[in-house]
């Protein structure tokens, strides 16, 4: 991967159990274009209230992250160690304090190691000479079984550029560990009000599309930095430069997100909710939500079982606007009900043929507008309950 | 129990498979004032459709409840099956057809089984000389594991009364089941008005204040019939009888409520969730469900851990108003945090060893105000997974 002027490091500094990096730091060798979204969880982890005051800059040149501990419910003491491990590595890096951002993830509650991270970051910043983004990637993982990335380059008045990105788990998918950060890269020179604009769509139809067991974390960050070293002309709104810049940060995104779904605590299954003819996309977004964290849907699915009903049900209570005559329900193209009715013949059997797949879709049709939504996630099975009740043992 | 004028009969019409009742029948010997509430989803099954339509009429003298189908996602088919049959029981009873109630639970999206259950009608309507209450509450048992029954006896102006009921499993027990039903009767006199406005208050702090799996189902019903046949003076709002009857009222719901949670589906715990301090009820309510329905927090309790940290993620996407540095939490009389941070000392080990109990209690207080609410629930365990998985084998 080309990606001009980003350098990463990654070391251990035993935040986690011993033998796994868990102490990162991406470096931009300019200032670079950064806009951020943050949970809307009222409980907010220290190192998402300091971003978000420092990310209303605009710019930004580091970012230091860590896994093993979310620093969260830390009060004080909590504040303070971000601060202090970023003013370090600012000093060290010889840029503002305020460029510095900070993410944390892993258990909630905990106060961090402080001096075993202080101690850490000399030899961190010595790293940025033969880092790559992989060991990123590797180092923001927890229950994570593999690391997510992925990048694209495109080409913008004859320069080319590209946007990369990591991301570890949602869901909350370590027992006692609670986030899903995802932090993206280019080198491309893109306008910031533009930027934030098409950083907030793509969000809105990867990261805000998937959903594993419906528990919102108290540290969610996915932030971009644009750092403008390809030499392109600033992409703008409007252009054609523009929709394919947007066209290839929707791909890493979506992308980095189906890896979290697949990679979802004890999922077995993919699958693709998708909500059509919906009064609107906001009720077909509610509709498909509901079906996706239905407990009784998910272990469903776990069991390759059609039970087609569980669906309607969610459906009816999401709050989207129902009219259970015409609702209407596939698996992939096997048709199991229409007109709110079992679809008969054969249905069953190939709906539960369908749901033997490692991957497929469920469509529903409400019959009643134009609204729709597509929503990724996955089943509830018996390693979801493990791991998140026996993790010590 | 003593209970006045009403007769109860339950037979096998081989709706579910052999061997169990699942067809009942409750009879007034005089039209009772009646009054209900009925599942919120939009995805309504036919008998709740034909039930809130008589329950305008304020009398009913028959209730016909069918375990094993219900009778949801039916259409048309459903509608007449429901009426074909309650049609019958009106005949046989001399009756009008809007006096009588009818309800169903069991598997959605299946057609009813009308020949058997016709067939049936004759047995059952003859059954009503030497039957029981409990012969209802073991027929519309589902997976539920152990009938759940209750009964008060209270006095109102030197005349004694009687209030009992019978319940069946909440959280959609039973795989393809769906369906929390309650049925109370009692043979106090009641002024109309002020029965339904108790029995709202009551069904809004029992039925409405369980989860176990937050999935809302298409046949939910809760029903009461009062026919006064204990001959007391009509017991009316603003009296001293009137608040000895809402007490009564209360205890046998909340006893019911109690007995749902307790026989949730797999589950070993049960949980009183109280959030005290909230800025007003309903934020309480919210933030107390946001826990009582979080599988990472139902795990957690299954695993007897202790994980403070996600209670109060919960709390913090609950929609609540919440100041994180107000909150605090303790389990049982063990101080877990304060101001939003651990409580220190021994607190993780005193925790956990209260997590080891079967029943507990989780305390939120959100120091804002007065508002509180208490939930009760269950944890998920791997046998809930199992169950909602694997019926079929």
């Amino acid at each position: 991967m080309d990606i001009k002027g980003f350098q990463f490091s990654a070391i251990e500094a035993a935040i986690k159990k011993p033998g796994r990096k868990d102490l990162a730091l991406i470096f931009s060798e300019t200032p670079a274009t950064t806009v951020a979204v943050f949970t809307l969880n009222a409980v907010k982890a220290a190192p998402v209230l300091i971003s978000m005051e420092r990310i209303k800059g605009g710019k930004s040149q580091a970012l230091l992250v860590n896994s093993g501990n979310a620093n969260a419910c830390t009060g004080t003491q909590g504040m303070n160690a971000a601060r202090i491990t970023s003013q370090m590595v600012a000093e060290g890096l010889g840029i503002p304090d305020e460029t510095v951002q900070v993410s944390s993830t892993g258990v909630i509650g905990v106060q961090m190691p402080l001096e075993r991270i202080k101690a850490s970051i000399p030899a961190l910043i010595e790293g940025l000479s033969s880092g790559t983004l992989d060991d990123i990637a590797q180092a923001i993982m927890t229950t994570d079984t593999f690391p997510k990335m992925e990048a694209r380059s495109g080409v913008a008045d004859g320069t080319s550029y590209c946007v990369a990105g990591v991301a570890k788990g949602a869901g909350m998918i370590m027992p006692n560990m609670a986030t899903m950060l995802s932090f993206i890269i280019t080198d491309a020179a893109v306008e910031p009000v533009f930027l934030d604009k098409a950083f907030r769509r793509a969000v809105d139809t990867s990261f805000n599309a998937i959903t594993v067991d419906g528990d919102m974390s108290t540290n969610d960050t996915c932030l971009i930095m644009a750092n403008a070293m390809a030499g392109n002309p600033l992409i703008t709104e409007g252009t054609p430069e523009a929709i394919a810049f947007e066209s290839l940060l929707s791909e890493v995104l979506l992308s980095l997100a189906r890896q979290i779904v697949r990679d979802g605590e004890g999922a077995t299954k993919f699958v693709q909710i998708r909500v059509n003819g919906a009064k609107n996309n906001a009720d077909a977004k509610r509709a498909a939500m509901a079906i996706a964290n239905s407990s009784l849907v998910k272990t469903a699915f776990f069991g390759q079982d059609a039970n087609w009903g569980r669906i309607f049900a969610a459906v009816g209570y999401s709050g989207a606007e129902v009219d259970p005559s015409k609702l209407s329900l596939h698996f992939d193209d096997v048709c199991m009900a229409k007109n709110g009715v079992f679809s008969g013949g054969d249905a069953e059997q190939l709906g539960s043929a369908v749901l033997k797949n490692k991957e497929f879709s469920v469509v529903v049709d409400c019959g009643l507008g134009s609204g729709t939504a597509t929503i990724y996630t996955s089943d509830l099975s018996h390693d979801y309950v493990s791991i998140n009740a026996d993790y010590r043992t």
